[in-house]
Formats: structure tokens, C-alpha cells, sequence
């Protein structure tokens, strides 16, 4: 093929590296893309590990040093799939180096560092993408698509939560993501970045916030390593929980919606419980991650012996996303939502187009996130 | 009031007395009836007990014979919910003495007992009933009006189950509905004729079938007697079960489509599943006895976009006797089922006009109950 | 029988007048209550409506002046199911003239009102009871069981929804409902309400609450008089909206549980959704009013292999309320939540115990609707 | 790696192609195989559309001839994804070579042509695999478990559909797929071995089946052909269907159990609606292929009070293949099933073991086809 050729170097290869490895890998196979994607570096700190990765997921280099990565010239575009302390640097420095950069979510641990971010990749023109994946599932974005087509009218109402509860044991060791000086936050940028990104991506900007943070466990064991995995085994040594276990807020959006937002890692039952439900004039959508290839959607101008929610299958060719895929009804699952996210950046790459979600969605998210603190603190609503 | 006073005499007071004695006492209390339903007689053989449910239910007076409320000359109708070995007798004498006879469901325990029974009230030209009360839930009503209208189209299949797991353990007493001598049959007759029923009412006459009986577990403690009611208790004594504990066919219907149902009392885990799902060409609908107020439909005119299950809340005030009790949403539960019937029983009897179902309908279930039976027999298709 | 004859004045009769009424007539008969329950007299204005409604519900007497009621020495219990700015004068008449108060909710139009009415029945020592009736659902009083069993441990969430979808046509008109003057308030008062009360219910008490009232349409046509039922028809006319359409707020319990309540007129799609979840340490409920037989419980004592939200189906024997009624998975409706209301006040009448909930419940109840009304004002926290 | 590089050669590139394809590049991303699997060589009879498909899937060579793949002795398994009227002859030959063979289901088109197949590879002594991939989803697996476990004790019941509606319209062409002289059957061996399948998988083997094979249109407009898709367009010209739109059967399993099997496309508004339930004395267990991440498994042994189906999402690291993909609850889709299938075929394949499902499984298959065809011409019982 005469495609040009774009070449990844990946940097981070544990939860969120295999889910990115995967998206390069599959994009192609399922995408008719503009330009043929290599998977040409993965980085990590641990040789042997990040060697493993490099051989389990498929790329061609390996290299522990993400400096060595950001400087090689072969290289287009530098993914950051690192816990969230590493993330203002290297993007910095991949934007100066001209490097198109692709970041996860929240982009920074502080509002500060994510409109540093903001401010590199706009001075040096580069293509810029954040991994607000969620948005890219067929569901999601049939949502996204019925709004815009106003079959919604106007916005009443988002309600949304992020619920998980695998920190409920007390015992559960303080892992790098119950530390604040690694992760930022806990809940607000982990998984309320999530639902809030849902919030801009479906409802447009939000005018004001009321939040609320709590820490229900205040200590946990330090966590020992295991096979070079921190936070595998617990210790005895206890140490402070420096994060919230819980994020919530009521908001006001600028077309004057209403907004509840909920995001726990103490819902026991919830495993992965990213629900939202918007109400308008015209009708109502929910979606459910756990059963992320459905879209419930009311119509409220169907007749009333009729009325009801009907459980679409988004699964359909005419669905966005999934005619890539299967036949209508045989579903996709989590990975595909990066697939799919990859697949729009590239294009949108290509053709010269801003990508969404972008750093500044990214940075939009974080005066969120920071706006939820700040209000938690303060007991007071904050204007945005 | 003018309006004319209706007697009702009820011959019997267990589970099927207590939802008719429920029907008699509230249907003029939700329906603007043309007829002024009196409770005026209960009866049962253990006066103790008869006279307890006569309070407890609501009638004016009790009797221990049939044979006197029959004979009483006030009565207007006769109520027959009794085990079903006593049907027979019971209608024909009261269909003899110019009563109206409404009957609990299957009407006899033999083809030739409906028959007869049939032959009586049509002789009689009395009014008749048979309580198969689930096509008076609203959602099954209305599924009858979507198809009468056209919704569904041609129709293609349907697929019925009615599902219990009470009798799954092999010491629960051999109470009278396990003995053929009482209950004329097991699930055959007790809940494959609702789904029959069922059947009937929305797709019309079954042209063939050909059915399978099982039973499970043939030999069971004799039942004990406790506070009067047989079967309360097990004894040590073995007897034989002479009913099935399963009954299931597939069927041809005279209009073309296939039909596969499922009767068992050893679908562990289900209570009540009386569910049904039919399909045509213009869509589909859903129906499960468990979530009675909700009927799933599928309209196979919606664009591609939308289409899916719709989960009508058949509660509105547009939806068959719905209006009658409370606003939408505001469910109603088993008994309303059968103050529908009996509302509906009264009108068409006041108007002059055939109740639906009647002892035709009880009749032709009959028929297809027996031709089960006969099939599983002969191993063979049987031709109605 | 000898037992004591309770004669009951039931002021009000539309739909709760309807409601209660039901739950008179039905009480005795699914219940063996210590006392026998007569429904002495339905009060209204409208003498023709209320006439009807008395040969319609089963009242033996009528009259159109709640004094003569309150006034008469064979009334034993002054039930009152008017809008809420009657409620006041009549329950402080009614304890003073030393009958049992039962009184729809929320007692009160205001915090002082509700007060006052408190003071009068605590003054005259009379049995008090209010209509949170849906404390009284086979699965809410499961989930509380399971709460006082210690079988969700430590809670940590409640996250609640009252959604309907009545008003969001802006040509509905202006009824009594959405008049503060008459109705107190709007979405708080008659669904926050209940929800709120859950929450005591189930968690016990609030600590600290923050919430926002809104109102999206701020005019409406003025309600016309069809049949003496004002509201019925929309005139040409515009009014004020002097009542919210949307009450929400972010909530701490004095147990150390969050919580999150939003109740909503303008929920398009959503009928009747009561719905709550409840995370513990131990396990979480969920419980929607509209499959209102369910309870969804998880177990977080169970084995990861088999892990997951169990959907009981509470109409067994063994669950609350339900072995009064049907066999199991035979479902009841919303009116037997207040027959079973109704079962618990006689009984606890008879046994000179406090009935649950009572006017103390009402009162706290009005607290907290009270302080989400301030909070709304203020946008600040208000403390309990 | 010192690991066994292992070549395959798919013959196919349509749909199961594109399935196949992806398992290939997959399966040692997730797993860790004891092989290196390669995908070496893609066959089709149009060379540009398979030179496309090897690029767009990932395969290092293609060919437009068959007999060359299986006879390049680079290559260690034929996979064959054809129609299947190629089967056979392509299966026998590739043993004859001394190749492993991988074949789609059903692997013959006649009983006859199953038998010669399975011959052909005992002979060869050769590995043999059979896809029946919905084996190999979590949570039919985990079912599998459960009831290997004991946990479903006796088994009285399995009910299973495999329902679709692809061909409802008349004027939905005549592709391949409706004509017996390359499909061999419609629904039958299309969807109703699938369930065939699972039902030998969960339950063993069947003991007599009764079945109907029917075809509601029969005759539809001759397909055309667009950009080498034949049945992309239908012609003007008429032809006669010549397989079965639907295939259903009762039957009786050899450990006692009943079974009822219902595969159609004619079921509006299914559109991949593999469901099953199965009932013994211990519990039952649901699954729907449309939610494949989850199974509904009922504990007969749970008490009374918190009694119900559990939602198992079968995605924790406990359950069967779930640990090789995601986190808990985020969702694998209907592409993993043959990665998983292909994974369990190596590893095997490397241990020397037997393959499952095999072709001894596919025969076996195969034969309770070709009973419901011969059943539904004869209308009896056929014991097998």
C-alpha cells in the first residue's frame, strides 16, 4: 500500500498499555484507515517486564526510558499510559519533540499541570488526543447522535454514577492509586473524570458545581510487591489514605440541565457500574457500561398505548462504530471502545481535523475535577 | 340504586375462593357495573372452616351442601371453585336449575365431563364462564389488541411456558393435586391450560399437536391432614403420583404459525413464570406473569436506529382496565385479575352478551388438554 | 365476634381518598386484626362527588363538613387525604377532640404547621400514624430486615430517585399541585418526601444536607373545572408556578453514609420510579416502586465464582406482609402498601404501642424538607 | 522464543473468516500459549477480494486454490470456513495430508459426509476441531462448571432458542444460505447445532428427539451479485427455497432430563438470541448469547428469604477465560469466543490431548440434525 505509515511509542504497559497495545494492534483489522499504523516502541522502568510486554502485545522495540522514546526521530506519535505524576512531563517534552501526543485521562494530576499540557501541545501545533474511551462506545455515541438529531428536545436532566467497590476490604493495601502524590486524586479523576466527560461530550458545558469528597478508610497496610507489581500483597505497616473513595456533585449546565454525579469504590456489587440517564423534553437515553452494547431510549412522542423504554441493541450497521464489527446482535466488548477511539484520532489526523476528545477536553475535565474539590472544600458551590 | 341485584353462590373457600370471594367483593368498587353484585352464599364441606371464610371473605351466609345453594332460589350465579372433580356435577345441576355457572379452569377433568358440562349450560341457556383469569391482565389485553390491530402481522411463532418448582422435593406430600382421581391431571390441566389458553385467545384454534407427559417422581409420602387442610403434613407412608409433572407440545395453529409450550412444576427457582412470547411479521411481543403490569413490544416498522424491545408499563389509563384503579405506574397485582374477569362476566351478562371465556372456551382447552395426553400416549401428532 | 368496632372518618376523596378507602375495606380481610374496622364516613365539599364516592368506596355515611366529622362521638380515627393546607387545622381539631390522627404525607405544608400538629396529638395522647405508605412494600421492609440483620453491615451509600413525568407538557395546566398556597411545595413535599423517609427508614437519621429546588416552567394556562374536578382542563389564561418541579440534594447520615435524593416531574419516561440502592460493607439493595414484588440484594459473603445482584421475588411466605395475600410470585399492587399500613396502625392501636410511622416520623420528615428548601436559598450545607 | 511455531491456512474470508482471522492474531496476545501460532496463508476462489482480506486480517500469504494450501507442507492445520458443501472434501483431504483440522459447524453438510470426515481424521490420527465457540463464552463455561460442580444436582430440564430474523422480508434474496445444495440445511445446522451443541456440552448426550423442520416463505426473488457478494441484491426472478426457516424438536436427554429446542429466523426482533435455561433439583442456571457476559444461576439451596436468580457477570478472574482479558465487568464480545476456542485447540493440540469440541462432537452433532429432519418427515420419535 502507498499509506503513510505512523509509528506509536507507548509509554506504560499495565492495565491501561495492554488496552492501548490492543486498540494499535486491531485498528487496522477493522478500520479502513488513511495510514498504516506501526507499533514501533513500548516503555516501561522494568527491563524485564516491559520486555515481556513488548513480546505479549506486539511491539517491535522496547525501551526503559521514556526520554530515549520522546527523542527518536522514526517516532510519530507518543502515547502516555503512565500513572498520572509522569503524564505533564512526558507530554511537555513529546510536544517540543513535534510529536503528535495521545494521553489517558485525567491528563494531569493538577488543573495547573493540564493547562501546562494544553498550553505545549497549542504552541507546537500538535495533534493532541485524551482517552475519554467511553464516548466511543456505539451506545455512547447513538446517544450523542440522537441528541444532536433532537429527538431528546430539551435537556431536562443527567444523572450519572461511576460505581465500583474494590477497595471496600479495609485490608485492600494503599496501592499507587490511593496515593495522591502518584494518582492525583482517587475517585474524582479515576472515574468521575469519566462520567464528567460524558456530562461535557453529551450536555455541553457545565455552569456550576456543588461537590463533595469523602474518605471512608482512612489507613490502609502499606502494599508490598509481588513479581514487581506493587500493591499485590498487603503488609503490616499501615499507612494514610491520601485520596477520596468517593466523588459526588449536583451541577447546573450551561443550557441549563441539572446534573447528578456520583462516582464510588464503596457501591458493593458494582464492579464497573457506569450508568448515566439523560432526561428531555423529547425523550430519554440510558446507558450502562456493564451492558455497554445496549441503549435505552424513550420517545415520548410514540403513542401512549405504546410508550415505553426500548432496548436497542447498538450493535446494528447502522449504528456508529459497529458495522466495523459483527453482524447486528453479536456484541463487542471494552477493548473495542479504544479501537474505536484510535481508529477517529488517526483520521481525524490525517485529514488535518481536531480530535475528540482532545487536551482540551482534557483540560475542560480537569477545571471539573478541580472545581469538585475546591467545593468539597469550601462546602460552596463553584461558578465555572 | 335501581340497578338489578346479582346473587353469587361460591362452592368452595381455599386459594381459588379467597381470589373469587376478593373479585365478588371489589369489582363494583373499580368498575361502574350495570349490576349490583351481592356476596351471598359461600360453601365448603367443614362448617368450621366454611364459616371462618365466610367471615374472613365477606359473605352474607354459608352452606356445607352444594346441593342447597344450587337449590336456593335467590342465587343467580353459581361459582364452582372446587377441586376439579366435583366441576361436573356441580355446573349441570346448576346449570339445571336456570343458575349461571362461572367455573374455575380446566371445566372438567376429562374431555367427556366438559362435554357434558357444555351441553348443559347451552341446553340450560344459561350464562358461562371459566376463569382463565390471565387473559385479563392488562398486558395480555392489550398484546390482544396489538395483534387484533394488525401490530404483529402474520404470525409466525409463539412460545409459551408456564414454570413452578413447588413440588421439586421428593418428600413434599402427595396432596390432592398429585392424584388423577381429584385434579383429573397435573401441570397438564392446572397450568398448561392457562397457556393454552392463552394461546387460543391470541392466535386462534390449534390445528396439531403432539405433547409429552413426565412424571419426575413417582411415589411421594401420603399427604397428613393439619387445622383441616390435607397435605399440610407428610407421613411416613409412600403413595403413587397418578398426575404429570410435566406437560409440553409443539403445536400447529390453524393460521399457520408454531407454537412450543411448556408446563413443569420442577423448573427450580421458578414460581409463577408464566411467560409468552409471540412473533410476526410487523413485531413481536412479550409477556411475563411475574412483572404482569409490563408488556415488551417490538415494532418491526421502527427505523433500524431505534428498533428494539419496548417495555410498556401497561398501567395507563389508554390500556385495557388499567384506568379503573390507579395512575400509571401505580401497579396492580394477581387478584385484579380476576375482578376484571368477573367485571367483564357481568356486563356481558347484563347486556345479553357471550362472556369471554366461556364454557366453549373451557371446552376447546379441554380438547387440546386431552389430544396432550393422547399424543404423549401414542407417541404420535394428533389432529384437532 | 368480640371484637372492638373501630368506626373511621375519612376526610378526602380522590385518589388517596380512593386509596385509603380501599385499604378499609380490604384490611380486614387479608389481616386477622384485633379489632374490627368500619368505614363510618367519607368527607368533601362537593356533596354530588362525594355522595358518589361513598356508595362507590363503600362509606356508610357522607358528609361535606370535616367539622361534623371531627364532632362526632361514633368516630373513632380521623383519617385526612386532603391537599396539604388542610391538613393542620383538621388533624389539631381532630387530636383535641381525642380521636387517632392518620394523615397523608407530608403532614404539613410547612415545618411550623407540622410542629403544631405534633404538639396536638403528643398533648391529647392520641394514636398518630402518616402515609409514608411505601415502607409498607413487601421489599422495602425486606431490605430493612436485612439492614437490622446486619447483612449490609457498614453503609456507606444510599443513592435515591423519585422520577415522574406528569408536567413536562407546558401546556399542562396550573392545578393545585403546582401551587404553593395549596400544595406547600411541589416535587418536595409530594415525592422527596418519600423518599426522604426511606432514608430514615432505612438509615436513620440525616445529619447534614445540600440541596437545590428548581422550577423549568415558571407559567402555566390556568386550570379549568371539568366535572368539579379543578385542573382538568387548561385554560387560555396564564399563572404562576409557585412550587418546584425538581428537588435534589446531596445528604450525610448521622451513621456516616452518603446520600444522594433527586425527585423529578420532568423525568421524561419515568412513571413511578421510586428507586433506591444502598451499598454496605456487607451487601447492597436495590429496590424500583415500579417492579415493586423485587428486592435485588447482593451478598458480598458470597464466593466470587457466584457473585452478583440476586433478584427475590419478595411474595414468599416468609417475607414481610406477603403470606397475607397470594402464593408466591402471585404479585400485589400499590394498594395493598396501604392495606398493610393500615393492618400495622390498627395493630399497634390495639396493643397501645407507637404506630410506625407516626407524626414524630412526619415531623423529622419535615425537617429535612424544610433545610432542602433553606439550602436551596442559601446554596449552602445545612446542618440537622 | 524457543516456543513451536505453528502455521495455519484458513479457507474463508467472509464472515467466519474475518472471526477466525482474529482469534488467530489474538489468541497469543491473551494467552500464553505453548506455540507461536502464525497465520501463514489465507484461501478464496476471487483473488482480489482474498488478497484484500489477507491484508485487512493480517495474513502473511494468500491463494485462490485449496489443494495448495493443504498441500504446502509449511502448514500445520487447515482451517476450513467455508460453506458447507466444501467441507468434506477439503477436511479429507487436509488429514489425508497430515494436517490438524479446525472446521466450522456443522462439519458436514449430510450425516454421511460427518462420518467420512471423522474417519478421515481418526485415520490420519491428526487433531481435529470443531467450532462450536459458544462454548467457549465465560459464562457457558461457567455453567458448565456449576453443573460438572454438582451445584444443578439432578437435571430436569434444559429449554433452549437460538432465534433470529434476518430473512423475514419475501423479498430478502436467495443467498447460499437458503439453499440446501451448498448450506445442507437452513436453521437447522445453522443455528439449531448450536444449541444441539451446548445441549450435549451441559446436559451429554440425548436419548430420542421428536422434531419440525418448517419453511414459511418458499420462494424468494434469485440473489444477485454486488462487488462479489452474492446475495447483496435481489433480483426479479424467482426461486424455491429448499431449506428450513425453522428446526425444533423435543427430546429426552440419556441422564433423563427433557429438553425443548426452538431455532428460527423468523423470530422478529431476535436478532442472536441464544438463550438457554436449564432447571435441576439444585438450581438452574440462564444464558443469553445477547448478553453473553453474564449468567443467571438460581441456588436452590440459598434460603428461603433472599431466594432468586443471582446476575453473575462472569468477567472475574475466577471465571473460566475471563482473567485473560479485563478487569472485572468490563466486557468481552462475541470475537473472544474463538480466541478462546483457538486457545483451548492449541493448547491441547501441544499437550496431545483431545480437542473439545471435536469432530467425534461434530458427528455426534450431526446425528441429532439429521433425527429432527428425518423426525419431522416421518412425524415420529427417532431414538438415537
Amino acid at each position: 500500500m502507498s499509506k503513510k505509515k505512523i509509528n506509536v511509542g507507548l509509554i506504560g504497559y499495565q492495565f491501561m498499555g495492554k488496552a492501548h497495545s490492543n486498540a494499535y494492534r486491531q485498528v487496522g483489522r477493522f478500520f479502513d484507515l488513511p495510514v498504516d499504523v506501526h507499533m514501533h516502541t513500548i516503555c516501561g522502568r522494568h527491563e524485564e517486564a516491559v520486555k515481556k510486554a513488548a513480546a505479549n502485545f506486539g511491539w517491535t522495540n522496547y525501551e526503559t526510558d521514556w526520554r530515549k522514546v520522546v527523542a527518536n526521530p522514526e517516532i510519530d506519535v507518543i502515547d502516555i499510559a503512565t500513572p498520572g505524576n509522569l503524564h505533564a512531563e512526558i507530554a511537555i517534552a513529546a510536544a517540543e519533540a513535534g510529536k503528535a501526543v495521545f494521553c489517558e485521562k485525567p491528563i494531569g494530576n493538577t488543573l495547573e499541570e493540564a493547562k501546562r499540557m494544553l498550553d505545549a501541545v497549542q504552541k507546537a501545533g500538535v495533534p493532541h488526543a485524551v482517552f475519554h474511551n467511553y464516548r466511543k462506545a456505539p451506545a455512547v455515541a447513538l446517544a450523542k447522535k440522537l441528541i444532536d438529531d433532537g429527538r431528546l428536545g430539551r435537556i431536562f436532566h443527567m444523572r450519572a454514577t461511576y460505581l465500583q467497590d474494590w477497595i471496600v476490604d479495609p485490608n485492600f493495601p494503599l496501592v499507587w492509586r490511593l496515593q495522591k502524590e502518584v494518582a492525583g486524586s482517587g475517585t474524582n479523576g479515576d472515574i468521575n473524570a469519566h462520567i464528567i466527560d460524558l456530562g461535557r461530550y453529551l450536555l455541553g458545558e457545565f455552569d456550576e458545581i456543588n461537590g463533595l469528597l469523602h474518605t471512608f478508610i482512612k489507613e490502609r497496610p502499606l502494599a508490598g510487591e509481588v513479581d514487581g507489581k506493587l500493591g499485590a500483597k498487603a503488609t503490616t505497616q499501615m499507612g494514610e489514605v491520601t485520596v477520596d473513595d468517593v466523588a459526588m456533585f449536583m451541577a447546573r449546565f450551561k443550557n441549563g440541565a441539572l446534573g447528578v454525579f456520583e462516582a464510588s469504590r464503596f457501591a458493593v456489587g458494582r464492579k464497573n457500574y457506569n450508568r448515566f440517564e439523560i432526561n428531555g423534553s423529547g425523550g430519554s437515553v440510558v446507558f450502562n457500561l456493564e451492558r455497554m452494547n445496549e441503549l435505552e431510549f424513550y420517545d415520548n412522542t410514540a403513542p401512549n398505548e405504546t410508550h415505553g423504554f426500548t432496548l436497542i441493541q447498538a450493535t446494528d450497521g447502522c449504528h456508529p462504530y459497529a458495522g466495523h464489527y459483527w453482524p447486528t446482535a453479536h456484541i463487542i466488548g471494552y477493548g473495542e471502545t479504544f479501537i474505536n477511539l484510535v481508529a477517529d484520532a488517526f483520521t481525524n489526523m490525517a485529514e488535518g481535523k481536531r480530535i475528540e476528545p482532545d487536551f482540551i477536553d482534557g483540560y475542560e475535565n480537569q477545571r471539573i475535577l478541580d472545581a469538585v474539590e475546591r467545593s468539597s472544600e469550601t462546602k460552596s458551590w463553584i461558578k465555572l
